[in-house]
């Protein structure tokens, strides 16, 4: 017996999922392929990314359990998503269970981040998880990512004015080249130093 | 036929779980009464409030996944705790999922106060959140809390020196009157403006 699986795609850019109470046309989704950014943006669209999750990983549960979404969920690449059903079985459950608690491990460290780590550690911490995603390929042996400065600054709770000044540090210090669009991570090791270490000052 | 519930109590200030992989004795809990703190404490002590779980909530769920715990749960008050089952039937899967879900969304907006608020603004989203657990109690029409200067700069992602300055603030402008352990809150709709603000400077 075949199941036919149901699939959504996105471009990278789409916004999936708004804010809000969710309505009955709302679903909650299995990433397939690409990557999802959740994020919150506020009056001056600036934007803060909440989570980001790769495939294999869900978003939108809040329609499964009738809760408020406070985040949109935009398209960080083209994705390829699953629709949840309504009402999913327990394997299903189970699934959900263990990604939203591996989400909430990845959000603990971010708001340890935010709250003890000088910004240059924070985009250390960044360019590493998102070296981790489909937005990092490799060119000539060395992790590329393909990130603007706007996103950046959604990665670390910044503005981007203060993370092109934090860039061209990473830069002069020989930890990345930083391009149009793209920052090539040089010193993996040295970033991961600068990752899990505070900084000087709070 | 009767059901007998297994509980466990444990006195305010102990510690009920440590940060590590969970081991073959390992359990996943349920809050019946009290208040269970997570936090993240450094090299120096200092604490970090993660996630407070009230009556209902669910923690230490890492030890039904195989998964790393990046935090301490201590007692906030004396709790009693139901102990989940190794394998959760589907009903205990979907409260589970529901209230990591709900504990997801409270972690995006501690992260994004994190990013965009003033200390002070942050203090006041603090106050507001404590006075709904059992650490609050009322006197003469007045919420009154529980809390050391310590427990609110680990509420806040501050130190008690900072904390200390910004409570004398916040008592002089007549939010709040500030006691030996203890904050009663005078003016609950200022202090919901604030929370709701961001705060002067970024």
């Amino acid at each position: 017996m075949t199941q036919v699986r149901e699939t959504v795609s996105f471009k990278a850019g789409d916004v999936i999922l708004y804010p809000g109470v969710p309505g009955p046309r709302d679903r909650a989704y299995r990433v397939l392929e690409g990557l999802v950014r959740l994020e919150a943006v506020d009056e001056e669209g600036n934007a803060l990314t909440l989570r980001l999750v790769r495939p294999g990983g869900f978003f939108g549960e809040e329609a499964l359990f009738g809760q408020e979404r406070i985040y949109f969920a935009e398209a960080a690449t083209d994705v390829r998503l699953e629709p949840l059903p309504e009402n999913p079985d327990p394997d299903l459950l189970k699934d959900l269970a263990q990604h939203l608690s591996q989400g909430l491990a990845e959000a603990y460290r971010r708001i340890e981040r935010l709250a003890t780590q000088r910004l240059k550690n924070r985009m250390a911490a960044a360019l590493l998880e998102l070296s981790e995603t489909p937005l990092a390929h490799e060119e000539e042996g060395k992790v590329v990512l393909k990130a603007t400065h706007d996103e950046l600054a959604a990665a670390v709770g910044s503005v981007r004015e203060t993370v092109t000044k934090v860039i061209g540090e990473l830069a002069r210090e020989g930890y990345i080249r930083s391009g149009y669009g793209k920052i090539q991570l040089l010193d993996l090791k040295g970033l991961k130093e600068l990752a899990e270490s505070r900084g000087q000052g709070r």
